[in-house]
């Protein structure tokens, strides 16, 4: 570690699910990938342009993209920035939002990308807890002056939901930037977007990864008031996105069809999963999410991870005290749901 | 600017060349793009993995195009990274491998992203000025105590090299980090490549934008000792490049055919540009990349940029001081290069 700096040095690493070489083999429920391929004119429109405008950089402010999500979302272009994934977003909100003189706050347990983020940034940051029922107590955020506040919502990994009446109370009175990552919003609806023309201290983020199945493209939005949208323009890598995720991510927002078509297979997949993991025994924590997180009283939760993945199915297993009886599963076909929980079934008789 | 951290305030913006929406009514000559398409090899690859594996998040290691790139250079895929262009990379670098209290250099002129992303993230620079051609003085980076050192080679925009010779004996000198920028090397070879075995303070860049022509893309690489590769993997955003990026630049790099005869191509136009621009009387510094850096006594570079955009033909114009005699061409097509040859003699007339 001779070059690495301080913040490098004393940082935890974000360790993402995994992502094995042998893929498919796996059926992978590990990662909230969408269980269904992206819509036959997003793969259309990705393979026209597989073309020789390739050797041009991309648009540098990705014009066509947040014009067309703006004009979907009764949103200026202007309020709409474009990021390499929503990690770019989150990146780049801790590099240009934020500094090492203030106080961030997160909901625990949530995505620890955002406390892994803050150490990279030499950004001090406290925990907000969760209820027991993992229920979000917006509350906590204001028991100090954070300068930044990240909430997911839909939570992951518990797919627990704010509601918008508690977030535009909780923005009356906070005084610090909210950022809200609505990654898994889509699957269930109400959102925070609307809530931007009203509150310049709110950042709403969005991922084409989970509910448009472009985990492979890289694409994530952030919603802001335009003052903020300049800030993410400024700092960020003059070409943060290439041509053909432009390309893919317009495809998808122009495929409505496509995009509920998919929702609603996911939803009814969802439904039957948590109905068969409820008569296998398991306590499935609400989600409004495309995943759900379930413990089981006969078996502790590494265990069914470590006997899942022997069978070759990946779910997630969390270290983290607050999470560490559950496992989180992602929803799958029809058939992989199938497969999950006739092997659960083996499992929790052995 | 209310919620914008310092830096994101007092830093300058780096702003690349003009991307005019109606590209096409344009001959482009701004921005060092390659004039020819990416080979029928990419494309056909880039086609093929437009399918349902999108839905999958990418190989967060890039694990098959770093091991490519290693084998096809002698060297191991642990001292191979990946970025979403080498504009990722320089990024990462100031934000992992410098700290606040320590001092970078640049040469002057060269690439101004350097300064940005030094500003950005709070770290002091120096420049060390070229020499009255342009050449490269190494010496002046030693002058001080420099944490850090980036040097383009060839440098950009003025196109001059600093030999392998000269780069060697002066990391055997250099107690800190050296950036080596080889984003145009593949024209002209003479790559510092090897020296990464010998100095484990050395970091060399590529990039698949210009000699592979997939600057829409956004491909650029890091080869440096596995200490340093470790510390990009540990900072970097966990899927940064996409599957269509991985796909298109792995089958880049298989297509050594294509490649050679894009690059001879390239050095023949490049001549024939050369050999023109002197005849209509004007200075050319010599370069070794795939552009030119040039100055007319009869017309102030500004009047040739604007008279040239006039007639829709894009040049860099820049106002820093050490360059603003100069208006930098990249090297087009011989239909493009005609057409410019032509306007300027017009314009020289005038």
């Amino acid at each position: 570690m001779k070059f690495w700096n301080s913040k490098l040095k004393n940082s935890t690493e974000y360790i993402p699910g995994e992502q094995p070489g042998d893929v498919d083999t796996y059926i992978k429920l590990n990662t909230n990938e969408n269980p269904f391929p992206p819509s036959k004119a997003v793969l259309d429109a990705l393979r026209n342009s597989c073309n020789e405008s390739l050797r041009r950089y991309p648009d540098p402010e990705a014009k066509d993209l947040r014009s067309a999500f703006a004009a979907k979302n009764g949103l200026k272009a202007e309020n709409v920035f474009v990021g390499n994934g929503s990690d770019e977003i989150f990146s780049l909100i801790f590099r240009g939002f934020i500094e090492g003189t203030q106080t961030a706050a997160f909901p625990y347990p949530s995505y620890s990308l955002y406390n892994t983020l803050a150490e990279f940034n030499g950004i001090k940051y406290e925990t907000v807890n969760l209820g027991k029922n993992f229920e979000y107590n917006m509350d906590g955020f204001l028991k100090k002056k954070y300068s930044l506040a990240v909430i997911a919502n839909p939570n992951n990994p518990t797919g627990t939901l704010c509601g918008i009446k508690d977030i535009k109370s909780f923005l009356g009175k906070f005084k610090g930037l909210l950022v809200i990552d609505e990654a898994y919003n889509e699957f269930y609806g109400d959102t925070a977007l609307d809530l931007v023309e009203d509150f310049d201290n709110l950042i709403v983020t969005r991922s084409f990864s989970k509910s448009y199945s472009l985990a492979g493209l890289r694409i994530g939005l952030a919603v802001a008031c335009s003052d903020i949208i300049k800030g993410f323009l400024k700092i960020k890598d003059s070409y943060n996105i290439d041509r053909l995720a432009l390309a893919g991510a317009l495809a998808a927002l122009n495929d409505t069809k496509g995009f509920n078509y998919n929702i609603q297979m996911l939803r009814n997949n969802k439904e039957y999963m948590e109905e068969m993991l409820q008569a296998l025994g398991f306590t499935v924590v609400p989600s409004r999410a495309n995943f759900v997180l379930v413990k089981h009283g006969k078996k502790k939760a590494l265990e069914l991870y470590e006997s899942l993945k022997e069978k070759k199915i990946l779910v997630r297993y969390f270290t983290s005290p607050a999470v560490s009886d559950y496992i989180r599963i992602s929803v799958g076909t029809m058939m992989e749901i199938k497969t999950l929980v006739k092997e659960l079934s083996v499992i929790l008789e052995a």
